[in-house]
């Protein structure tokens, strides 16, 4: 079974999306399982990080615009924009695809896990996943 | 069908636990499927690696360090310990899930891959795998 | 189902086999499904990149190389040539395993997204990857 999520962001930085998915699995009724998600953007990543305290979401952002700066002039990759270029490699470091185990009719996630759409680009915009569902007793 | 592994760590480096995943994929009797690891932390990864020559997994342990040092004065999660926030950069960077196909009712490694977590922070615990096995045959 | 690619590189970069991954999947006639891929190598790693614009492949080429250069003082793994451990490194901060959703017959990429074998090593060679079909409708 496959769904869409659509997510809105307003710029860089991390979008929890836990709740959509978790929303999707609950209709499914599948109770042992697996969820694939798939980001279908090359500047944006899918993220399993701390869903507690937003100092660890911030200082995460803060950091990998220090590793991956805009205008290094390594880049030749610059006519779509300042922010395109580190996109892409940011997304080149993250995760583009991530599988979840479903188990009692929950996401296996981890007591302080969420799920999060990483955003690269400074736009407000949304973007596609594409969620896969399987079902072991189907 | 779902399994939790538990692998303890004695602090920050590789694991390898091959030999407990492929004891599952023994014991499902499956022939051809689909093996999925998901770990339920956020300041620790799952890693591919080669398992032959540990200076491998000695320097890729220094070079992180190296690229994602404790106290950073760009860190203001600081309330968890000094090793907290590198931890969950490292997570970031690295995989929080795997797949990884049976084939012949083997897992389907390379010669030289073994699987590892990749523990981020520096006390000794357990830490928790949740494996999803798809066999094709059911 | 089960089948395994090979992809011919000639050194270091980005080969594109996103054709390669179609062709699986016409030929399975599945129409809902997960495609899943997994590389068996600790010195190349799986990419979804954008297609278009060769520049943003080349930009991606030369910062890694800069992040992970060869011969760092820090290297003690250095029997297997020069560019041995920086491919590791390079391989852990970068995808093994990919789960592409199967949708009207077709991967869910979004338009601009291509799969990329990313080749660390400078030697050419073949590369084999795993890749597993999953049909929901079996």
């Amino acid at each position: 079974m496959i769904e869409t999520l659509e997510v809105s962001v307003s710029g860089q930085g991390l979008f929890a999306f836990t709740d959509q998915v978790k929303s999707l699995v609950t209709r499914s009724h599948i109770q042992t399982g697996l969820c694939t998600l798939f980001i279908q953007h090359t500047s944006a990543s899918l993220l399993i990080q701390e869903n507690y305290d937003p100092s660890a979401q911030h200082d995460l952002e803060r950091w990998i615009n220090r590793l991956v700066p805009e205008r290094d002039p390594l880049y030749t990759h610059t006519l779509e924009g300042d922010d395109d270029m580190p996109a892409h490699i940011k997304a080149a470091l993250t995760a583009t695809s991530l599988g979840i185990p479903v188990l009692k009719g929950q996401l296996a996630l981890g007591t302080w896990q969420g799920i999060y759409l990483w955003e690269h680009r400074k736009a407000a915009q949304r973007r596609r996943i594409i969620v896969h569902l399987l079902d072991d007793a189907r």
